[in-house]
């Protein structure tokens, strides 16, 4: 039966006057020549365009007035499946992919400009026919939610459902997940998993599968690519390195933010080079040693939210940190200015905070570089107060840290002690 | 008289047993061969140790123990002013340096590692003799803090100052400013001052005057050739552009962030080039156009600090948004997520504030890129709770606005107006 997905109205009408079908090999002259695999389509589209992989990797959107010509490559027809119905082949890895929503597993809305979250794991797996090369993939979903609307006992559900595959026959685990807070979650993994013996890998994008740009199906080759590979233990982030549309970065999971809110190399790696370089036929690695600094796995599966990031600046008043404190806050991770500071006028507040036990660290705004609060007196003064300075952890690393070593450690010296503890490479030189 | 200002103890008998005094052209082999200027030296330091000033502009202080030869160079001896009675040389432009306090106006202890606000501004003019040749320079100290503890009321203080100097013969101002906190000051500057006649540029320094590796010295040369070379108006930030010990870079005021805790190129224009290079003897313009939008000059030296920046994260306790609310604040500049979102947790929190009237708007902890909040479905749901996308502000800059802008406009569209009006280049393509 002829497979025309998604095509409704003028696009089915298109394909079927050109005698082509979904997974047919066409050559289409537009604005440009375009050669590549006709898409299915699914809700949320209008009538106007149809889907073409490109084979560059990227899906692009025709606009079919402005469609010249069709020629289709008889020979090479490809099939895609609905269902993500892909036999395994022999003697190929395994990998897990868990989707968890975002734009990785989006599509836009031709209509509106917008994009929702629709695509299921088995829907995203079938739509980047090159995985099936490279390994068998099992997909299964876990929500479907924006990044943006992640929390923190999303990252529990994250957490518990790989701790299930601690003993399995997978290679890998990849996680497709929303850009926004991909780096929240990754830390989170990379300490209640601490440990974990195989690789898990979380990808995103920053352009929903069916735009021209999107990056999403290099990201999951790229994240594929690297489990078969060089599959170290660890917890890593995998998209674009920059504009270009064959190089894949693969950050540390804790030591990566989301720097820019629309490229799609919008991740990077503070203070250093990625881990690893993903590009065609190689993997270039920068990253040598352990990135589980505990070896032993023993998973710890808790944390606490009562945990608050203040971003210092001038103005900022105390009575918003008294607040805090009168909330009954166990944690406070403090994103001071450059080497590590707060002002005088915060001193007061922050003493009443260390009555409380609450645990204080300091880290900096400036994102990279070492905080150092031995170099001016007022750095001295903050350490005189209790504040303990967390090496260059990024602000949003230290605070998950301080959700999970909170929730599963009660004496304050050992969550002192773990807080300054290398668990998962979140401290680098 | 023979000049040793600082020097005792043993410090003062190797000057006197090698037939040296603070000015001589010295050439010292001690580790490698050092040649420069022997400096006066302050309080604070201890005995062990002479301050050469290098050819290339930086100070480094050498141990008397290490020292195996002096050689002095007779002729080319220089003066170096005690209390910075420098003559002014005639045809030279005139500038105005402002001293705040900071790293720029420090010294290092070498006895217990940590640095002090101690030196003038008249100090801090004398020890870089270089400016005499560029400029008359008149200094005036402000008042002596690190940028931690530079506060609102310090900004409107240097603003206050700055305007008295609207009809002067003044090339420029320059302001020796904390590195911390230093874009905040240049953004509040760049807002009340929009439209001032003559340039106002910020410097400041990672590394105090009298370490080795300082960049006091290149970054005031830098200030300098800047003011009496471009001499466009506006506010700029300006501090080396990397670790090369040639190469000032000259940022906007408003586009402009610390982004490393140590490093002496710590500022980074975010979104682009530094306006201007500076080098040796060139320099090279990467802006055109008006730094400010508004050509008038008129002065606007209020603010409100009723501003409250709110960092989301997976787990931001919408409670911390209601005290917020409750403690009156007037507005609310979100870090948020990506393009621009915070987690629908939020929504509820957001009425009330939209409710109370407070000015709410979006920025992205990505730091650069745009928000554009019509992509996600999350996007366009905090459009309609009233959010105001701020276009590609840096939330740092957003903050400084928000709080000038509720100082000086009451009106709530008027307000709004004002916020995505671009004033002094704080919003750039």
């Amino acid at each position: 039966m002829p497979e025309y997905t998604g095509y409704e109205g003028r696009s089915l009408e298109f394909l079927k006057s050109n005698n082509i079908v979904v997974g047919d090999s066409v050559k289409i002259l537009s604005d440009l020549t375009y050669s590549g695999i006709i898409m299915p389509r699914y809700e949320h589209s209008d009538n106007m365009h149809i889907v073409l992989k490109l084979n560059s990797g990227y899906n692009v959107g025709l606009e079919i007035e402005k469609i010249k010509k069709v020629e289709k490559n008889e020979i090479t027809r490809k099939i895609i499946e609905k269902k993500g119905k892909i036999e395994p082949t022999q003697g190929l890895p395994k990998i897990l992919l868990l989707s968890t929503g975002g734009t990785i597993a989006s599509k836009i809305d031709y209509r509106t400009g917008a994009v929702t979250p629709i695509l299921t794991a088995d829907e995203l797996n079938a739509s980047v026919p090159e995985l099936a090369k490279i390994a068998n993939i099992d997909a299964q979903v876990l929500f479907s939610e924006y990044s943006e609307n992640i929390m923190p006992e999303h990252w529990l559900a994250v957490a518990k459902k790989i701790n299930e595959f601690e003993k399995s026959d997978y290679s890998g685990i990849i996680i497709a997940h929303g850009t926004d807070t991909m780096h929240y979650t990754s830390s989170f993994l990379s300490f209640s998993l601490a440990g974990f013996p195989i690789p898990i890998v979380l990808v995103g994008s920053q352009r929903s599968s069916d735009r021209a740009s999107s990056d999403a199906a290099l990201n999951l080759i790229g994240a594929t690519k690297f489990i078969t590979t060089s599959n170290p233990k660890g917890v890593y982030v995998v998209m674009h390195l920059d504009e270009s549309d064959n190089t894949i970065a693969c950050h540390l999971g804790t030591r990566v933010r989301k720097n820019h809110t629309s490229k799609r190399g919008a991740f990077q790696t503070i203070g250093g080079s990625p881990a690893f370089i993903i590009a065609e036929n190689q993997i270039q690695e920068n990253f040598s040693g352990d990135y589980f600094k505990i070896k032993e796995y023993q998973p710890k599966i808790k944390l606490d939210t009562k945990v608050a990031l203040v971003k210092y600046h001038p103005g900022y008043d105390p009575n918003l940190l008294n607040q805090i404190v009168e909330m009954g806050y166990r944690g406070i991770i403090f994103e001071g200015t450059g080497l590590g500071h707060i002002g005088k006028t915060m001193y007061e507040s922050v003493k009443k905070a260390k009555g409380k036990g609450i645990f204080l660290g300091m880290t900096s705004q400036c994102i990279d570089g070492r905080v150092r609060m031995t170099v001016y007196e007022s750095g001295r003064d903050l350490l005189n107060l209790g504040i303990i300075p967390l090496e260059n952890m990024i602000p949003e690393v230290a605070l998950v840290k301080a959700m999970w070593v909170i929730g599963n450690y009660h004496d304050s010296e050992e969550i002192k002690k773990i807080m300054l503890q290398n668990v998962a490479s979140e401290l680098s030189d």
